[in-house]
């Protein structure tokens, strides 16, 4: 495994962050050209709505809907498609069209872009995962074009749906209307199959096909098991949370009916930690929800999902070890598992890094933009879960402003572990030095 | 050990978490007494003040010059010292005095709250720690008393300086000119007196030991050596980036010449990470400066010393965890040693906790108060590092935020994990499950 690791001519967080990167350089060109867009649109913006749709996450400075050609429209699609997937899914599925045996170090790159422990059933679940995205964004759609078509007519009511489904089910959470789903707060079946769908798209492949072939609990893998528990435990809270803090608040749950409020708590209890849609305006929001609805999107969804953030698993790690420690040990334990030290290390990395990083990224906007503190922490919170809530000032963002955030929004969606590995020259050693104590806390 | 801890009727959490908690309620009852101030003030406000002495933070909502008699003066003077030191290093010290044996429990107390390996050398820590106490700062304050006396005169001079080399050794913050330090912000005597105060005072007394008994760097512990280097390391970090934000800023360093703006830079540099005094307006800050800002006071100083915050060792132990991992090992290395995984795993524990205390009653405040974001986080960071750096809204906090600020004070100074021992009951096993993998990040 080594060995052959060696011999590869790229890294796999090379070529993860590689492809990424060449697929914003793509759709930046292409959004550019005056077929893409109503009026012209600067480089920045650009390169900006281009980073949003490819890492799936659904910031922009522009409204799609008015500024966007139908050209630029699809063009938006395509690359949220692409970017949810994965290229290298896709490079694997026109391989496959074509007949070609997949070779060994792209099975590798595809292990590393899922986070699986054997090369084996990479194929396998490459098939999968296309057979699971396609059908499902079939059946959505038509259910959500069944529902749009008496008001859009047919064909926009057909194409609306589609554009959704796909925005939803891989978490980028554009919309076409002006005021995202603002208008659909009240509507049932808009609420319930996006959200479905999202929810869905953020569990993270490997945790679908468990949930597909094992039927019971007992059966499911650990990670499979802490996924289901802790989304649901997470998204009670949240709802509940939202419900409470924005109950009297004219301007968002305030003027509702008991059934809307929960309806609406529901939505923007589930949408921030990954998918970015709303349908009450956020910056209308009490502080309080603004600061919990940033602690979700940082921690984020599933590993190997559309989703960014740390990822659930890791925070759920970080608290186990945690309480592992008040118990006096050092490896968590949960469902009658114990938790490996390196997994337990692994996760203190990804969060230190993930933390120093919005931190300072927050840190630079403070500098290059003249608003106040809690928008800009937010939409940086947003761009590295690759959410795409905002409080409203991505359109008052500088051009600066934006190069940050699109590089914020790029890390965030190929994780802050795969750019320190690119970037760090990794000698493994195998000697240890000599313990002696350390006074903390 | 374990039998011996066993056979003790309170444990070493519930005794340090037991004498703060009834210094500041004997500090609330005197505050209250008519004798205390010159007007009347609330029982909150008393709590609040006596809570912020006893836990050397230094936020007050009055201006103790103004508002405090000679005798309320003296008894914050009395509440920092006790509080400073930690009232069982009093104890122990009356008993001596009295000739009275030190039982062996007594010494299990003052080992838990130095945070100390071996019970044997605590007597002899508690001595040199009284004698290093006074003596530096009799010296201190005959220095600057020397200093104060033409302007001030005799008495009240010296009075003066008594005050304020005592809060700056123990790293209070309290002062009782009406701005803080902002009238000394040009003069140099004040800022080194008393910015030396509060550096030694926030290394933690087994660093100053080590530093006094041991001469050579090769010498040094693992603890003193990565205090003194990262505390030197950090300063300089500190003290560029204030210099470089706030150098244009008309309301701070921007009307200052060069070697001034440099003054005010060190002072706010070193400031932020327990001593809390300040010579330029924390309000008129920059948001960047002050994201920073936080960020230290969050830190926080040395293990087993006047300060609060997570400490600088378990912030660099996170650190260079996350560096051994991306090297792909789990125990961190530095200066030719390794630290255990236990001493690892405690960092995590003491940083999660901490973070999400933070969050938690950032949030709470959010909930009670009606100010903006900013000027509240950088509040509960302050009280939770036991800084007292504020934006100015100390005195606009109601009594519900006055009593949350107050318990984060106190969680603060005593350590979230003394808490949490003291909350939790402590279960140990000794079985292991099996491992089973989880995806992170
Ligand atoms: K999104
Ligand atoms: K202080």
């Amino acid at each position: 495994m080594k060995a052959i690791k060696k011999r590869m001519k790229f890294s796999p967080p090379l070529v993860i962050a590689g492809s990424f990167a060449s697929l914003i350089f793509l759709g930046t060109l292409l959004l550019k050209t005056p077929f893409a867009t109503t009026h012209a649109i600067s480089w920045t913006d650009a390169l900006f709505v281009a980073t949003s749709a490819t890492t799936v996450t659904g910031l922009s400075v522009f409204d799609p809907g008015t500024t966007l050609t139908t050209f630029g429209e699809i063009l938006l699609l395509i690359l949220i498609q692409f970017g949810g997937i994965g290229l290298m899914t896709f490079a694997v599925a026109v391989l496959m069209l074509f007949g070609k045996k997949v070779g060994f170090q792209n099975r590798i790159y595809l292990q590393e872009s899922f986070n699986q422990q054997s090369v084996g059933g990479m194929i396998k679940l490459v098939k999968l995962i296309f057979i699971f995205v396609f059908s499902i964004e079939a059946v959505a759609t038509l259910l959500l074009a069944l529902h749009w078509m008496p008001r859009f007519g047919l064909g926009h009511g057909l194409y609306l749906a589609l554009f959704h489904v796909v925005s939803a089910f891989n978490n980028a959470g554009f919309s076409l209307f002006p005021d995202n789903l603002m208008q659909f707060a009240h509507d049932p079946i808009v609420n319930l199959v996006l959200s479905g769908l999202f929810i869905l798209g953020g569990l993270g492949f490997t945790v679908v096909m468990d949930l597909h072939y094992k039927k019971s609990f007992r059966e499911w893998s650990l990670h499979t098991k802490i996924m289901i528990v802790s989304t649901i435990v997470v998204n009670v809270i949240s709802i509940l949370t939202v419900f409470l803090l924005e109950y009297a608040n004219p301007a968002t749950l305030g003027a509702m009916s008991l059934p809307e409020k929960l309806m609406a708590s529901y939505f923007q209890g589930v949408t921030p930690r990954t998918a970015g849609f709303n349908t009450i305006n956020y910056g209308d929001m009490h502080n309080s929800t603004l600061l919990f609805t940033m602690l979700l999107m940082f921690i984020g969804a599933g590993s190997a999902s559309t989703a960014s953030g740390i990822k659930l698993t890791t925070f759920i790690i970080v608290l186990l070890t945690t309480i592992a420690f008040l118990k006096g040990r050092t490896e968590p334990e949960v469902f009658g598992r114990s938790i490996k030290i390196e997994t337990v290390i692994r996760s203190l990395a990804i969060t230190t890094i993930s933390l120093l990083l919005v931190i300072f990224f927050i840190f630079l906007l403070t500098v290059s933009e003249k608003l106040s503190f809690l928008p800009l922490a937010f939409e940086v919170v947003s761009a590295f879960g690759t959410v795409g809530l905002s409080m409203g000032v991505t359109n008052q963002i500088s051009d600066l402003g934006e190069v940050f955030l699109s590089i914020v929004m790029f890390v965030g969606r190929i994780g802050p572990l795969t750019l320190f590995f690119l970037l760090m020259k990794v000698k493994k050693v195998n000697y240890r030095y000599p313990y002696e104590q350390v006074h903390t806390g």
